[in-house]
């Protein structure tokens, strides 16, 4: 085993505090990475504090992983020592299933191993995430990172880039579609630069006035105050996409009422709580209500060349290990434009 | 003007009672057609007794109308007299927009014509439906109805039919795949008729067991019972499509629960408030929840073909018009199999 150190909840209670624990040996397939940077997504906080239930202590969190390649295992083809290398949300799959085989091992029929809070293909061996110095990972399901973008803001296109980058590619989002995003944080602000690259007309849709100016920073053409019911009202059966990225709850019959006919709204945040959605609200213009989630290993690297290639990062705040806490309490406050990165060079 | 007569509301808690109106004399591209038969649909009740709201007074309902055309306009090119012909849910829409220009005038954007409890396009004329003598009707909004067809069976397919036939051609329900149908009434049965003439592997999904041997002989090949936790579970990411025509409350998620991976349901039925929609209901798959509402005018045509092609009709019972309470009662309670038809005969 390799020893390694990180920063671990020890219960939903506890602050987050440094941890000792093993990596395995590197295996035949598997890359050792020293973990350079972490992005610090909203989800890290949910599972920590245990709001969507059946969280596993103790819980090292980190899903937007980046560093360099120490070590790789005889049978590794994609990658050699000194590259960068990045994970996401998931360490494998069962590769078995049809999703698995299409390259959707993000919706894996057997349910896949979350790279923290939860456990290896084995269903016993617990995984921790990247607040920490190494990682062990197959080297099938870790990313080739491009040395051209800056390093710490490449990690949180790891879930925050390929979550929005994902559904807009799926449901074919290209020029001159008028596409409303829904809230601006860590998801948001992704999506805004991923629409506006493909050429769509971008709105943002949000309930912060505050915001229209870094959404017009960032690229958007309009900003739509959703708080003002003439603002909506015009826009009424007038997107022919919108990606909706807001985790609180908020009322998904206002945003539908702005889709036009046959056109899609997809979730990607997920409210603790079910939401009223009207019939009244799909049916008359045959609108769609979708979900997505992440993205496949192939995809996610699609989406890391698109950026490498078209000089795409996130917006980030670099901070130091000890002042996770801190970090959390400002994104509750969603005092952080647009997402912290962990430099474990602290750590 | 033409004077006829017909059953009305005259508010929304009056038993419907013989009414005498006129009809627009017949104008250059309008048909007049002698009705036969009217199909009951439940919406005529919900719109009877305000239900939905904004009701208008007097109201004849009707909007699954067959008859035989007893006069043409000068300019009428695809009907003649002594032809059969049909109307459905709507008798004009704006002919203008883009959807009304693709032939989905069903999502007229500026809002269409219902064939009663509604308004002319000069938004001032009240519409009249199907429990009348007569109606007259612009010839692009008519229907042909084949004489091969058992004709008071006939009439339940230009809503019951339309409705359900859309969505599943418009989500290419074929060969092979595995559709869930959920709910059993007037929608349910002619939906279990066309996803089998289809090819598709037809499960109808019900919360009434005592279902089961109806919908057999209505053609599904299976029959699951949703109180049943072992079968949903079974059942869980099975469906390659599902259409819910239930217009009471229910648990969407439990239904979206059965969609397999990138897979689709529809809802057709419009329950009165709205239901709560879980985001993991949606995202952890790629599912996508929709809606649909009848059909346009050349898609409604093509059903009808494909019905007299193919021997498709409604199970009906015929009634008197005088007994059309007695009617709304016992659909109130589920006792139709599956949609009554008022012989006008009897007026």
């Amino acid at each position: 085993m390799i020893a390694t150190q990180g920063y671990a909840a020890q219960n939903a209670k506890a602050p987050l505090s440094p941890f000792n624990f093993n990596r395995r040996e590197v295996g035949m397939y598997d890359i050792k990475i020293d973990i350079q940077f972490c992005g610090v997504c909203h989800s890290d906080l949910h599972q920590v504090r245990n709001e969507w239930g059946g969280s596993i202590y103790p819980m090292v969190p980190g899903h937007e992983i980046v560093g360099k390649i120490s070590q790789v295992g005889a049978g590794v083809t994609k990658f050699k020592v000194g590259d960068l290398a990045g994970v996401g949300c998931f360490v494998d799959s069962c590769r078995a299933c049809a999703n698995c085989k299409v390259g959707n091992e993000q919706y894996c029929e057997n349910w896949l191993a979350g790279t923290y809070n939860g456990y290896e293909m084995d269903r016993k061996t617990p995984t921790y995430g990247g607040y920490s110095k190494c990682i062990v990972v197959d080297e099938n399901y870790c990313l080739k990172i491009s040395d051209k973008l800056f390093l710490p803001a490449v990690a949180p296109l790891l879930c925050a880039g390929i979550t929005t980058y994902s559904p807009l590619r799926h449901w074919k989002v290209g020029a001159g579609q008028k596409v409303g995003i829904v809230g601006l944080g860590g998801l948001g602000h992704m999506a805004v630069k991923f629409a506006v690259s493909f050429g769509a007309v971008v709105t943002v849709l949000s309930s912060s006035p505050s915001k229209e100016s870094d959404a017009k920073q960032l690229g958007a053409h309009n900003f739509l105050n959703t708080k003002d019911k003439s603002s909506i009202s015009k826009a009424k059966n007038q997107f022919d996409f919108i990606l909706d990225t807001v985790a609180a709850e908020h009322d998904l019959n206002l945003h539908l009422s702005m889709l036009r006919t046959d056109a899609t709204m997809v979730l990607v945040g997920i409210p603790s709580d079910a939401t009223p959605v009207h019939a009244l609200s799909l049916i008359p213009k045959r609108k769609t209500l979708a979900g997505s989630m992440i993205g496949g290993i192939r995809e996610t690297q699609e989406m890391l060349d698109y950026c490498a290639t078209n000089n795409i990062v996130s917006d980030i705040e670099l901070i130091a290990m000890k002042d996770i806490e801190t970090a959390y309490a400002r994104m509750l406050k969603g005092e952080v434009r647009y997402r912290f990165v962990i430099d474990l060079a602290t750590l």
